[in-house]
Protein backbone atom coordinates (compact mmCIF):
# COMPACT_ATOMS: atom_id res chain seq x y z
CA UNK A 1 0.00 0.00 0.00
CA UNK A 2 2.21 2.92 -1.05
CA UNK A 3 0.14 4.53 -3.75
CA UNK A 4 0.57 8.27 -3.39
CA UNK A 5 -2.86 9.73 -0.78
CA UNK A 6 -3.38 13.31 -2.31
CA UNK A 7 -5.69 15.90 -0.72
CA UNK A 8 -6.98 19.12 -2.14
CA UNK A 9 -7.81 21.06 0.72
CA UNK A 10 -9.86 23.91 0.31
CA UNK A 11 -11.71 23.99 3.62
CA UNK A 12 -10.92 26.35 6.50
CA UNK A 13 -12.37 25.52 9.48
CA UNK A 14 -10.71 23.42 12.42
CA UNK A 15 -13.27 20.67 12.43
CA UNK A 16 -12.62 19.94 8.60
CA UNK A 17 -8.77 20.59 8.61
CA UNK A 18 -8.56 18.21 11.28
CA UNK A 19 -10.44 15.66 9.29
CA UNK A 20 -7.87 16.14 6.93
CA UNK A 21 -4.91 15.94 9.07
CA UNK A 22 -5.83 12.76 10.09
CA UNK A 23 -6.31 11.20 7.87
CA UNK A 24 -2.70 12.57 6.47
CA UNK A 25 -1.66 11.00 9.60
CA UNK A 26 -3.11 7.72 9.12
CA UNK A 27 -1.61 7.14 5.49
CA UNK A 28 1.75 8.44 6.69
CA UNK A 29 1.66 5.60 8.96
CA UNK A 30 0.73 3.02 6.66
CA UNK A 31 4.35 4.34 4.69
CA UNK A 32 2.18 6.23 1.79
CA UNK A 33 3.40 9.34 0.98
CA UNK A 34 0.94 12.08 0.85
CA UNK A 35 0.91 15.45 -1.09
CA UNK A 36 -1.47 18.28 -0.26
CA UNK A 37 -2.44 21.28 -2.02
CA UNK A 38 -3.84 24.26 -0.12
CA UNK A 39 -6.32 25.77 -1.79
CA UNK A 40 -8.57 29.27 -1.02
CA UNK A 41 -9.60 28.71 3.18
CA UNK A 42 -6.99 26.37 3.61
CA UNK A 43 -4.08 28.38 2.34
CA UNK A 44 -5.89 31.09 4.14
CA UNK A 45 -5.57 29.36 7.61
CA UNK A 46 -1.81 28.56 7.29
CA UNK A 47 -1.35 32.57 7.35
CA UNK A 48 1.60 33.25 9.48
CA UNK A 49 -0.38 36.29 11.12
CA UNK A 50 -3.64 33.71 11.49
CA UNK A 51 -2.40 30.06 12.29
CA UNK A 52 -3.58 30.39 16.23
CA UNK A 53 -6.77 31.73 15.30
CA UNK A 54 -10.22 30.46 15.86
CA UNK A 55 -11.23 28.99 12.68
CA UNK A 56 -14.83 27.53 13.39
CA UNK A 57 -16.72 24.69 12.78
CA UNK A 58 -17.93 23.80 9.64
CA UNK A 59 -22.11 25.40 8.75
CA UNK A 60 -22.70 21.55 9.76
CA UNK A 61 -22.34 22.33 13.42
CA UNK A 62 -24.02 25.59 13.64
CA UNK A 63 -27.03 25.48 11.74
CA UNK A 64 -30.31 26.80 13.02
CA UNK A 65 -31.73 23.49 14.77
CA UNK A 66 -28.57 21.62 15.17
CA UNK A 67 -27.61 20.47 18.59
CA UNK A 68 -23.76 19.77 17.82
CA UNK A 69 -21.74 17.97 20.85
CA UNK A 70 -18.62 20.27 19.67
CA UNK A 71 -19.26 23.75 20.73
CA UNK A 72 -15.39 25.61 19.99
CA UNK A 73 -12.80 24.97 18.55
CA UNK A 74 -9.98 25.48 21.07
CA UNK A 75 -9.33 22.12 21.46
CA UNK A 76 -9.44 20.53 18.13
CA UNK A 77 -5.44 20.63 17.51
CA UNK A 78 -5.17 20.65 13.47
CA UNK A 79 -1.68 22.20 13.45
CA UNK A 80 -0.26 19.86 15.62
CA UNK A 81 -2.18 17.25 13.69
CA UNK A 82 -0.55 18.05 10.86
CA UNK A 83 2.99 18.20 12.45
CA UNK A 84 2.32 15.21 13.69
CA UNK A 85 2.08 13.39 10.39
CA UNK A 86 4.89 15.07 9.12
CA UNK A 87 6.95 13.54 11.77
CA UNK A 88 4.74 10.04 10.75
CA UNK A 89 6.12 9.63 7.28
CA UNK A 90 6.61 11.61 3.94
CA UNK A 91 3.71 14.16 3.97
CA UNK A 92 4.43 17.54 1.57
CA UNK A 93 1.73 20.47 1.89
CA UNK A 94 2.02 22.97 -1.39
CA UNK A 95 0.60 26.15 -1.60
CA UNK A 96 -1.39 26.14 -4.62
CA UNK A 97 0.23 28.95 -7.14
CA UNK A 98 -3.16 29.95 -8.29
CA UNK A 99 -4.89 30.30 -4.82
CA UNK A 100 -2.17 32.24 -3.81
CA UNK A 101 -2.62 34.75 -6.27
CA UNK A 102 -6.46 35.15 -5.88
CA UNK A 103 -5.96 35.57 -1.69
CA UNK A 104 -3.05 37.99 -2.86
CA UNK A 105 -0.71 35.77 -0.67
CA UNK A 106 2.76 35.67 -0.48
CA UNK A 107 4.31 31.85 -0.40
CA UNK A 108 6.31 33.85 2.75
CA UNK A 109 3.18 34.72 4.61
CA UNK A 110 2.58 31.14 5.31
CA UNK A 111 3.55 28.85 8.29
CA UNK A 112 6.92 26.92 7.27
CA UNK A 113 4.93 23.72 7.67
CA UNK A 114 4.01 24.68 3.95
CA UNK A 115 6.83 23.06 2.00
CA UNK A 116 6.37 25.04 -1.30
CA UNK A 117 4.01 26.43 -4.00
CA UNK A 118 2.38 24.53 -6.91
CA UNK A 119 0.41 24.29 -9.63
CA UNK A 120 -2.73 22.17 -10.08
CA UNK A 121 -0.99 20.21 -12.97
CA UNK A 122 1.91 19.65 -10.71
CA UNK A 123 -0.16 18.26 -8.05
CA UNK A 124 -2.75 16.48 -10.41
CA UNK A 125 0.87 14.65 -11.54
CA UNK A 126 1.97 14.19 -8.58
CA UNK A 127 -0.93 12.26 -7.25
CA UNK A 128 -0.82 9.90 -10.63
CA UNK A 129 -1.70 6.40 -9.79
CA UNK A 130 -2.89 7.75 -6.10
CA UNK A 131 -6.30 8.10 -4.36
CA UNK A 132 -7.46 12.01 -4.42
CA UNK A 133 -9.57 13.73 -1.74
CA UNK A 134 -11.39 16.87 -2.27
CA UNK A 135 -11.74 18.40 1.29
CA UNK B 1 -16.09 -3.11 -11.63
CA UNK B 2 -15.49 -4.61 -8.40
CA UNK B 3 -13.36 -2.24 -6.71
CA UNK B 4 -14.16 -0.58 -3.26
CA UNK B 5 -15.65 2.89 -2.99
CA UNK B 6 -14.82 4.27 -0.05
CA UNK B 7 -16.85 7.28 1.41
CA UNK B 8 -14.89 9.54 4.22
CA UNK B 9 -18.37 10.99 5.39
CA UNK B 10 -18.09 14.34 7.54
CA UNK B 11 -20.98 16.40 6.61
CA UNK B 12 -24.01 16.10 8.55
CA UNK B 13 -27.06 17.61 6.51
CA UNK B 14 -29.64 16.09 4.93
CA UNK B 15 -28.73 17.00 1.18
CA UNK B 16 -25.00 15.72 1.68
CA UNK B 17 -26.02 12.31 3.85
CA UNK B 18 -28.43 11.69 0.50
CA UNK B 19 -25.84 12.02 -2.04
CA UNK B 20 -23.22 9.76 -0.35
CA UNK B 21 -26.23 7.55 0.30
CA UNK B 22 -27.21 7.80 -3.23
CA UNK B 23 -23.61 7.26 -4.90
CA UNK B 24 -23.15 4.10 -1.99
CA UNK B 25 -26.16 2.56 -3.49
CA UNK B 26 -25.06 3.58 -7.02
CA UNK B 27 -21.87 1.62 -6.24
CA UNK B 28 -23.47 -1.05 -3.96
CA UNK B 29 -25.96 -1.71 -7.86
CA UNK B 30 -22.74 -1.98 -9.39
CA UNK B 31 -21.70 -4.95 -7.69
CA UNK B 32 -18.57 -2.74 -5.59
CA UNK B 33 -18.08 -3.14 -1.84
CA UNK B 34 -18.75 0.29 -0.40
CA UNK B 35 -16.60 0.92 2.84
CA UNK B 36 -18.09 3.95 5.14
CA UNK B 37 -16.72 5.56 7.77
CA UNK B 38 -18.79 8.75 10.26
CA UNK B 39 -16.26 11.52 11.14
CA UNK B 40 -17.90 14.81 13.30
CA UNK B 41 -21.08 15.66 11.59
CA UNK B 42 -22.25 12.51 10.30
CA UNK B 43 -21.43 10.67 12.99
CA UNK B 44 -23.37 12.86 15.04
CA UNK B 45 -26.22 12.38 12.72
CA UNK B 46 -26.58 8.51 13.32
CA UNK B 47 -27.74 9.05 17.39
CA UNK B 48 -30.34 7.22 17.78
CA UNK B 49 -31.64 10.47 19.63
CA UNK B 50 -31.16 12.63 16.50
CA UNK B 51 -32.17 10.25 13.60
CA UNK B 52 -35.45 11.28 12.91
CA UNK B 53 -34.00 15.19 13.52
CA UNK B 54 -34.18 17.64 10.68
CA UNK B 55 -30.46 18.47 9.74
CA UNK B 56 -31.14 21.17 7.22
CA UNK B 57 -29.43 21.75 4.36
CA UNK B 58 -25.88 22.77 3.73
CA UNK B 59 -24.52 26.38 3.27
CA UNK B 60 -25.21 26.46 -0.29
CA UNK B 61 -28.81 26.12 0.20
CA UNK B 62 -29.34 28.68 2.75
CA UNK B 63 -26.29 31.65 2.16
CA UNK B 64 -28.33 35.02 1.57
CA UNK B 65 -29.69 35.82 -1.81
CA UNK B 66 -29.48 32.35 -2.67
CA UNK B 67 -32.96 30.97 -4.24
CA UNK B 68 -32.93 27.42 -3.70
CA UNK B 69 -35.88 25.37 -5.10
CA UNK B 70 -34.69 22.89 -2.01
CA UNK B 71 -36.66 24.61 0.83
CA UNK B 72 -36.94 21.25 3.79
CA UNK B 73 -35.29 18.48 4.54
CA UNK B 74 -38.22 16.69 5.49
CA UNK B 75 -38.93 15.04 2.04
CA UNK B 76 -35.44 14.32 1.89
CA UNK B 77 -34.97 10.24 2.47
CA UNK B 78 -31.30 10.00 3.29
CA UNK B 79 -31.47 7.49 6.04
CA UNK B 80 -33.86 5.07 3.55
CA UNK B 81 -31.37 5.34 1.07
CA UNK B 82 -28.43 4.12 3.34
CA UNK B 83 -30.82 1.27 4.36
CA UNK B 84 -31.71 0.37 0.66
CA UNK B 85 -27.51 0.72 -0.34
CA UNK B 86 -27.18 -1.93 2.36
CA UNK B 87 -29.78 -4.22 0.72
CA UNK B 88 -28.95 -3.57 -2.77
CA UNK B 89 -24.93 -5.15 -2.10
CA UNK B 90 -22.34 -4.98 0.69
CA UNK B 91 -22.36 -1.82 2.63
CA UNK B 92 -20.51 -1.35 5.06
CA UNK B 93 -20.81 1.43 7.93
CA UNK B 94 -17.94 2.34 10.04
CA UNK B 95 -18.19 5.06 12.94
CA UNK B 96 -14.80 6.48 13.45
CA UNK B 97 -13.24 5.71 16.71
CA UNK B 98 -11.58 9.08 16.99
CA UNK B 99 -14.19 11.21 16.07
CA UNK B 100 -16.59 9.03 18.51
CA UNK B 101 -13.84 10.17 21.36
CA UNK B 102 -14.18 14.22 19.75
CA UNK B 103 -17.82 14.01 20.34
CA UNK B 104 -17.90 12.48 23.48
CA UNK B 105 -20.11 9.15 22.26
CA UNK B 106 -20.33 5.67 22.49
CA UNK B 107 -21.25 3.41 19.37
CA UNK B 108 -24.04 2.15 21.44
CA UNK B 109 -25.76 5.24 20.81
CA UNK B 110 -25.87 5.03 17.19
CA UNK B 111 -28.75 3.98 14.90
CA UNK B 112 -28.00 -0.18 14.24
CA UNK B 113 -27.28 0.87 10.56
CA UNK B 114 -23.91 1.98 11.79
CA UNK B 115 -22.12 -1.79 11.82
CA UNK B 116 -19.06 -0.78 14.16
CA UNK B 117 -16.59 1.54 14.52
CA UNK B 118 -13.28 1.83 12.82
CA UNK B 119 -9.99 3.85 13.00
CA UNK B 120 -8.65 5.82 10.15
CA UNK B 121 -5.56 3.03 9.41
CA UNK B 122 -8.21 0.35 9.27
CA UNK B 123 -10.53 2.94 6.57
CA UNK B 124 -7.69 3.36 4.29
CA UNK B 125 -6.56 0.03 4.02
CA UNK B 126 -10.30 -0.99 3.38
CA UNK B 127 -9.87 1.65 0.82
CA UNK B 128 -6.32 0.15 -0.89
CA UNK B 129 -6.87 -0.18 -4.70
CA UNK B 130 -10.02 1.58 -4.58
CA UNK B 131 -11.39 5.10 -5.09
CA UNK B 132 -12.11 7.71 -1.87
CA UNK B 133 -14.43 9.96 -1.80
CA UNK B 134 -14.80 12.73 0.90
CA UNK B 135 -18.07 14.20 1.83
CA UNK C 1 -1.57 9.71 -16.81
CA UNK C 2 -4.69 9.25 -19.20
CA UNK C 3 -7.03 8.09 -16.35
CA UNK C 4 -10.49 9.92 -16.22
CA UNK C 5 -10.61 12.33 -13.51
CA UNK C 6 -14.58 12.27 -12.13
CA UNK C 7 -16.07 15.18 -10.18
CA UNK C 8 -19.07 14.61 -8.33
CA UNK C 9 -20.44 18.52 -7.87
CA UNK C 10 -22.50 19.07 -5.57
CA UNK C 11 -21.48 22.86 -4.27
CA UNK C 12 -23.12 25.72 -5.65
CA UNK C 13 -20.72 28.55 -4.07
CA UNK C 14 -18.85 30.72 -6.69
CA UNK C 15 -15.57 29.49 -4.81
CA UNK C 16 -16.21 25.56 -5.17
CA UNK C 17 -17.35 25.67 -8.81
CA UNK C 18 -14.00 27.29 -9.34
CA UNK C 19 -11.91 24.84 -7.48
CA UNK C 20 -14.01 22.34 -9.26
CA UNK C 21 -13.03 24.22 -12.79
CA UNK C 22 -9.43 24.71 -12.18
CA UNK C 23 -9.14 20.93 -11.40
CA UNK C 24 -10.85 19.94 -14.10
CA UNK C 25 -9.09 22.52 -16.26
CA UNK C 26 -5.98 21.23 -15.08
CA UNK C 27 -6.54 17.48 -15.77
CA UNK C 28 -7.78 17.99 -19.48
CA UNK C 29 -4.09 19.83 -20.10
CA UNK C 30 -2.42 16.98 -19.11
CA UNK C 31 -4.80 15.08 -21.54
CA UNK C 32 -7.23 13.37 -18.98
CA UNK C 33 -10.47 13.05 -19.86
CA UNK C 34 -13.09 14.82 -17.28
CA UNK C 35 -15.94 13.56 -16.63
CA UNK C 36 -18.57 15.86 -14.26
CA UNK C 37 -21.98 14.99 -11.90
CA UNK C 38 -24.13 18.29 -11.30
CA UNK C 39 -25.67 17.18 -7.97
CA UNK C 40 -28.02 19.66 -6.01
CA UNK C 41 -26.42 23.19 -5.69
CA UNK C 42 -23.96 23.13 -8.34
CA UNK C 43 -26.98 21.89 -10.59
CA UNK C 44 -28.89 24.98 -9.47
CA UNK C 45 -26.05 26.73 -10.41
CA UNK C 46 -26.26 26.30 -14.37
CA UNK C 47 -29.88 26.81 -14.44
CA UNK C 48 -29.98 29.31 -17.54
CA UNK C 49 -32.02 32.11 -15.78
CA UNK C 50 -29.20 32.04 -12.64
CA UNK C 51 -26.44 31.38 -14.38
CA UNK C 52 -24.80 35.32 -14.41
CA UNK C 53 -26.26 35.11 -10.55
CA UNK C 54 -23.88 36.02 -7.59
CA UNK C 55 -23.57 32.69 -5.76
CA UNK C 56 -21.88 33.52 -2.63
CA UNK C 57 -18.48 31.91 -1.11
CA UNK C 58 -18.01 28.67 1.27
CA UNK C 59 -18.92 29.15 4.70
CA UNK C 60 -15.50 29.23 5.73
CA UNK C 61 -15.51 32.77 4.24
CA UNK C 62 -18.32 34.29 5.92
CA UNK C 63 -18.48 32.50 9.37
CA UNK C 64 -17.93 34.74 12.48
CA UNK C 65 -14.72 35.84 13.26
CA UNK C 66 -13.19 35.02 9.93
CA UNK C 67 -11.51 37.66 8.13
CA UNK C 68 -11.13 36.25 4.52
CA UNK C 69 -9.40 38.17 1.99
CA UNK C 70 -11.34 37.23 -0.76
CA UNK C 71 -14.82 39.25 -0.10
CA UNK C 72 -16.80 39.07 -3.38
CA UNK C 73 -17.58 36.42 -5.72
CA UNK C 74 -17.98 38.37 -8.79
CA UNK C 75 -14.27 38.45 -9.64
CA UNK C 76 -14.28 34.34 -9.32
CA UNK C 77 -14.62 33.31 -13.32
CA UNK C 78 -15.77 29.77 -12.07
CA UNK C 79 -18.01 29.70 -15.63
CA UNK C 80 -15.14 31.27 -17.73
CA UNK C 81 -12.94 28.45 -16.05
CA UNK C 82 -15.33 25.57 -17.21
CA UNK C 83 -15.68 26.91 -20.36
CA UNK C 84 -11.68 26.72 -20.63
CA UNK C 85 -11.33 23.26 -19.40
CA UNK C 86 -13.85 22.38 -22.06
CA UNK C 87 -11.12 23.87 -25.37
CA UNK C 88 -8.40 22.29 -23.33
CA UNK C 89 -9.68 18.85 -23.65
CA UNK C 90 -12.40 16.16 -23.48
CA UNK C 91 -14.62 17.51 -20.67
CA UNK C 92 -18.20 16.06 -20.41
CA UNK C 93 -20.44 17.95 -17.92
CA UNK C 94 -23.77 15.39 -17.05
CA UNK C 95 -26.67 16.97 -14.58
CA UNK C 96 -28.05 14.27 -12.01
CA UNK C 97 -31.17 12.82 -13.32
CA UNK C 98 -31.89 12.56 -9.66
CA UNK C 99 -30.90 15.50 -8.73
CA UNK C 100 -33.20 17.18 -11.68
CA UNK C 101 -35.97 15.56 -10.03
CA UNK C 102 -35.64 16.61 -6.62
CA UNK C 103 -35.06 19.97 -8.37
CA UNK C 104 -37.69 19.83 -10.28
CA UNK C 105 -36.07 21.32 -13.06
CA UNK C 106 -35.87 19.98 -16.32
CA UNK C 107 -32.04 19.54 -18.06
CA UNK C 108 -33.50 22.20 -20.78
CA UNK C 109 -33.22 24.64 -18.31
CA UNK C 110 -29.72 24.72 -17.82
CA UNK C 111 -26.76 26.30 -19.74
CA UNK C 112 -25.36 24.15 -23.06
CA UNK C 113 -22.66 23.82 -21.67
CA UNK C 114 -24.16 21.13 -19.48
CA UNK C 115 -23.94 18.35 -22.08
CA UNK C 116 -26.65 15.54 -21.10
CA UNK C 117 -28.17 14.31 -18.02
CA UNK C 118 -27.30 10.63 -16.56
CA UNK C 119 -27.56 8.65 -13.48
CA UNK C 120 -25.07 7.88 -11.17
CA UNK C 121 -24.77 4.18 -11.68
CA UNK C 122 -23.50 5.61 -15.32
CA UNK C 123 -21.38 7.96 -13.65
CA UNK C 124 -19.39 5.81 -11.66
CA UNK C 125 -19.13 3.37 -15.07
CA UNK C 126 -17.85 6.37 -16.50
CA UNK C 127 -14.84 6.55 -13.69
CA UNK C 128 -14.01 2.96 -13.81
CA UNK C 129 -10.36 3.03 -13.06
CA UNK C 130 -10.04 6.46 -12.34
CA UNK C 131 -10.26 9.23 -9.66
CA UNK C 132 -13.03 10.39 -8.01
CA UNK C 133 -12.99 13.85 -6.55
CA UNK C 134 -16.84 14.95 -4.37
CA UNK C 135 -16.57 18.82 -4.45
Amino acid sequence: MSDTLSIALFSGTADKLHAAATIAAGAAALDRPVNILLQYWALDAFRLDRIEADLGVAYDGTAEGSTPPVKGTAKIPWLETFRMAKELGSVTIHACSGSLEVLGLDAGELDPIVDDSAGIATFLMAAEDGQILFI
